[in-house]
């Protein structure tokens, strides 16, 4: 952690619509947020915004032009299947005012995955994108996302979704990565408040967080310092560190 | 399913903002939204956004200003513990212009739980709550959430949300629960889109849902009918049985 990090001068940010009325039922536990803000982290792009719309287009096309004015990037998942209530294309179309086609390469790659007679209109839906826009790849079952502008077009499926996380990848820029290094301790957030917020007082380029924990063997707290230069990230550990100590208590160390 | 229910003309609505830095980091995984979600359903009150937003309070106070003008309610979770990272008491403030104040039912509760000279400022600033607002119990750990206007502040650590969820139930208006019937197929939804399409056009009062799953011991398909009258409900959902026989599948009916 002695090395000082180059740090790019502009920060890159990044947004995630979640599409689908099954988030908002509660039928369907949502894992891609916190996947792909742990994959846009690794690349030093911050993760600011994610909202859960539902199946509708209006719904869809608001949301998705409020966030792609503000951030570097919008990543979408969901409703780009076969089905009726598939219709994240339409509407990111709709978002950008352009309309749709069938795009030739993108049918091409599907007509070859399927048995004569079994690509049919429904499926060929899945290769009606938006114009202006580019493919994105989907090695686990061929049908598309896709990159128009800013924003990233993805399926819901989680497996799917990291595949074509993967793809996306190399058109990312970056940005600095964060840095964190993570304290446990037992004693109760409250004995501890004071102190913390002294040391965020003093450490202002280092973000620091306390998140308590209720679990099996014990409750606790971890107290989480983040920042894009590692001595600085380091420097504050110490400090919180030093600062339970002297509240009789030693912090461990954890990976999160 | 036989009886016809009598549905409440008015449509009650709910948004939830999640507040955190945890979660657009990756740190944590949600579980609040499918949690809320679920209970709200239970009341028959519909989920129609959820967002997530940093520990910031301009971020913070626009989010619940665009959420408390549209849903007949908001639900926050997070930011109301003791450290200077809780800042959402202070942030809905704001959003409603107000200020704060040491509440004195809360401050009486929570003296009440601490050790003489333990009651310290930072267990008080959990006190210290928005002007005109109500107090939501913490079953849990005694520091409380709120009630303001349409808006209901509740912790982020799961079991204490929960237990404040359980406390804002009574005070809850209530709409038509929505019943579902799922149906789970092998056949792959390119087969069963248009089908299920035109059930969907044949059925304008039921929400026709397909998602697909990938999962060991096989993949498949789980198509829903959602809707406010169970009778309707049920008559989709034989239309999508006798649809899938047609195509050669027997679907079987599921409980999630």
């Amino acid at each position: 952690m002695s090395q000082t990090a180059a740090i790019p001068a502009e920060r890159v940010t990044a947004a995630i619509l979640v599409i689908g009325d099954e988030i908002l039922s509660g039928r369907t536990q949502d894992t891609n947020t916190s996947y792909i803000a742990r994959f846009l982290a690794a690349l030093g792009i911050d993760l600011c915004e994610a909202r859960v719309v539902p199946d509708i287009e209006k719904e869809i096309v608001d949301a998705l032009n409020a966030m792609r004015a503000r951030y570097t990037y919008v990543f979408t998942t969901g409703g780009i299947g076969p089905t009726h209530d598939d219709i994240t294309f339409e509407s990111v179309a709709a978002a950008f005012g352009v309309g749709c086609y069938h795009h030739p390469e993108a049918m091409a790659a599907m007509a070859a995955r399927y048995k004569p007679g079994e690509f049919n209109d429904a499926r060929k839906r899945m290769a009606y994108i938006p114009v202006g826009a580019e493919l994105v790849q989907n090695s686990v079952s061929t049908a598309p996302g896709v990159h128009i502008g800013n924003v990233f077009v993805m399926a819901g499926v989680p497996v799917i979704m990291r595949a074509m996380m993967d793809a996306i990848e190399p058109r990312l820029k970056r940005g600095a990565v964060v840095h964190a290094a993570t304290i446990q301790t037992t004693l109760p957030e409250g004995r501890l408040a004071e102190g913390l917020g002294a040391i965020q007082r003093d450490n202002k380029t280092v973000a620091i967080g306390s998140y308590p924990f209720y679990r099996e063997g014990g409750n606790g707290v971890q107290l989480v310092a983040r920042g894009r230069n590692p001595d600085e990230v380091e420097a504050a550990a110490r400090q919180i560190e030093a600062m339970l100590r002297a509240l009789g208590s030693e912090g461990t160390r954890v990976t999160v």
